[in-house]
């Protein structure tokens, strides 16, 4: 009996999606599933197809071509080291494992090291698109041993999206770099989405749009500067009609993020870096609060505000001002995602290629957007940039914008309708443009109450008062 | 030779004033450090005081009254750990060790499980107040086994900062209960200090207050609702003149704070713990962005905004609007930092006092203010209340001080001064009035690329839409 070229563990809808997405593009595949079930109802799927079904995990290793390329589906934690655990008396040196699931990138690190003892080669690889990107084209951020990547790398960049030609899939770095680079992207979908919230917001409270208008504003917004799969989707969202009521769908919606983790895990990871990441942050505790819905309720009727008023000034230029405030608090997040990633890299010794991991957000994930080819040139011009705001693209249109965003956080300050992310965007660009900041006091506080020394502006050094003697 | 009634291992600064603080309260004490040389000295220092001075671990061990209570003042960490197990072969059954230092809860909440094995008691406490404190009365926040704290009260509460009579010490809670309240006390000392920063920009860049006029505004400011320790050394420092520029000393030191992760703690674990801890977690990134000294600088030269104007409205107005800003941004960073520790209570089983720990906070440690007893008076009322905002003195003020925090915001904004504390007091005060967030469509976006499921604000049950079908 022939060898299979890959095999797949786990055949929930992701790794059942990837099989038949690797199968489609002319790979043999093995697969393996805890249940025997799952796997036989996968084999009737895919009837005719390339795919070979074992039902134990000694016949699965057995059943592939050596280097043997497997690709864990399972669920992240506990379970991923359970499935590895049962793998390793049966593989050989320079065998891969590759990690598909959104596991924290700490656990790949350990992992990478610990398999590297025993000679096994093991991939981390964000994989970002949700089940219709793993059947047809996600993207892919591979991270762990290069000389493994290679050996995977036609599997790879057969099954991710494409965009012009180029295949959404380039390494990544080292053991955990990949799912660093997932994390990051999941922290920036985060972001994203609550920003396009806080658009949606002001333009039904403060302008009072119905859904058909929103409808044809993010519809008209997909075809400029924020050209992208999310205001795309959100587009189409406002022409969903419930069939039960009549309503548009998204209006019968209770407004409670749910969420994964990982925006957590991000805002946790630059809170150990140093790095500041406001905006992220800021749409994690965003859900957190939509979450509380029962105690906001009982909030909304003992604690007044201004409620929105009908807006009396021009509505085109005030519809464009969102625009603007939107695309602006958009790029500020993006420079903020990056730098970490930056500081990551640093931290961990990746080596990190900024340009082509925003070009492979191009395609396939959940944040893909035109605007990434900005990024891609930006670092071209300068692979050291150390933040986006400073490149000369950039530049322009955040000098150009912020009279819009500063005109939109005026208006939902004055109208009462909460503004986090928009309004963490704006603080970010005035801090990060201030050369002194008011962190002299608080350095005088820290010295004054813990003798926690300062230095000067004027000469080097550390120095430390003693306040309280005059 | 008589035993005595306390150990204490560790004399740098704060294990120093503490052993002499104890001593002071008529406490018979011993004495122990790695260095033979800092007892010696420490010895001369103490000289005619009940101090005994010990050489190694069992002699100070065997110094001990059983049974023996040893406080370490050791640095956090691995050192921590080192000395506890250098102590272990000399301790019996009911001694009790009490961690005095900046300890990551989770730390206790293991070393306090780990010695119950052995039947030795762990005592985890914060300890606040700096240098000064320890000597003459810091605020004391005790967790771990409540018939071990019993033994040790008398000492703990004799040598505490003392309000209207009553001891800035309480029982917090269990395991690690009195280090996270520690952790929550500092991350809630950073909002304050970045709220203070916050305020004296605007003082500072729009009215163009000196430092004599900022002294004479803090100093009145104190007289008040915010009468605290931060205001009063704030005033305080305005009035220090460096000697070698003549100029304010505060003008002269560097924009760039420094941390010893406490506050980042807090952040991580409301992360955790899926709490909005906003204000807080952007004092912690404006920490960060201030050490951005060399970036800053070059970005200001890069990326224009408005500079501040003068300002043109009443003056004596806008302070006292920065006052009411500054006040009610304070409540409800207190309010984060307070349903922080409650879903830390559920979450850890600490059934903590929420009005005890606002008393203990009254007297000896950083965050002290008059405004605490508001705080212990609402959990009076009600020991249940979810948020402080729905208590009534709380309501009160910022139903009437969100006028006074919009307009200054708004000034900040067209002033091109960052203010995301401030900013982000009113995202969390707007956000948790609003029945209605604009979460829904969140939902539905991540329903449409996800199938993560959504609830309906009609009916009970999960639900999920095939969006992409006509």
């Amino acid at each position: 009996m022939s060898k299979q070229q890959i095999g797949v563990i786990g055949l929930a809808v992701m790794g059942k999606n990837l099989a038949l997405n690797i199968e489609s593009r002319g790979f043999s595949v093995s697969v393996f599933n805890r249940s025997a079930e799952k796997t036989e109802e996968f084999l009737k799927e895919a009837e005719g197809k390339n795919v070979v079904g074992t039902y134990s995990i000694e016949e699965f290793v057995q059943s592939l071509e050596t280097p043997r390329k497997i690709l864990l589906m399972v669920k992240a934690g506990a379970p991923t080291d359970a499935t590895i655990e049962s793998l390793l008396p049966h593989l050989d040196k320079g065998d891969i494992l590759i990690d598909g699931g959104n596991t924290l990138y700490t656990d790949t690190q350990r992992r990478n090291k610990e398999l590297a003892e025993s000679g096994i080669h093991f991939i981390g690889t964000g994989v970002s698109g949700g089940e219709e990107g793993a059947l047809k084209g996600p993207s892919i951020m591979p991270g762990g041993q290069k000389e493994a990547f290679d050996l995977v790398q036609p599997i790879l960049e057969a099954i991710s999206a494409k965009v012009g030609g180029d295949p959404c899939c380039t390494y990544i770095g080292p053991d955990g770099a990949g799912h660093y680079v997932k994390m990051v992207h999941n922290g920036i979908e985060y972001g994203d989405m609550q920003l396009i919230s806080e658009a949606y917001f002001i333009l039904k409270n403060v302008l009072g749009l119905n859904a058909e208008e929103l409808h044809e504003v993010f519809a008209e917004w997909n075809k400029g500067e924020l050209d992208s799969y999310l205001i795309e989707i959100t587009a189409d969202i406002f022409t969903k009609i419930d069939e039960e009521t009549g309503k548009p769908l998204v209006d019968v919606i209770l407004d409670t993020a749910g969420q994964k983790g990982t925006g957590k895990w991000t805002s946790k990871s630059a809170l150990d870096l140093g790095v500041p990441l406001p905006i992220i942050t800021e749409s994690v505790f965003a859900r957190f609060i939509s979450a509380m819905k029962e105690e906001r309720k009982k909030a909304s009727t003992i604690l007044s505000g201004p409620t929105a008023k009908s807006y009396t000034g021009n509505k085109e230029e005030l519809i464009e001002a969102v625009r603007k405030a939107l695309y602006m608090s958009k790029i500020c997040s993006y420079a903020q995602g990056f730098a970490q990633m930056r500081a990551a890299s640093e931290e961990y010794n990746w080596d990190l290629k900024y340009g082509d991991i925003a070009m492979i957000f191009r395609g396939g994930c959940i944040i893909r957007a035109a605007f990434l080819q900005k990024i891609k040139d930006a670092y071209d011009k300068n692979p050291q940039l150390e933040n986006l705001l400073l490149d000369s693209y950039f530049k322009e249109i955040v000098e150009s914008y912020q009279g819009a965003l500063r005109q939109i956080l005026t208006v939902a300050i004055e109208n009462g309708v909460p503004v986090p992310c928009f309004s963490s965007a704006l603080s970010y660009y005035d801090s990060y443009r201030t050369e002194t900041l008011p962190a002299n006091l608080l350095q005088a506080q820290r010295d004054y109450f813990g003798a926690h020394t300062y230095q000067r502006v004027d000469k080097e050094g550390i120095f430390h008062t003693e306040w309280m003697q005059k």
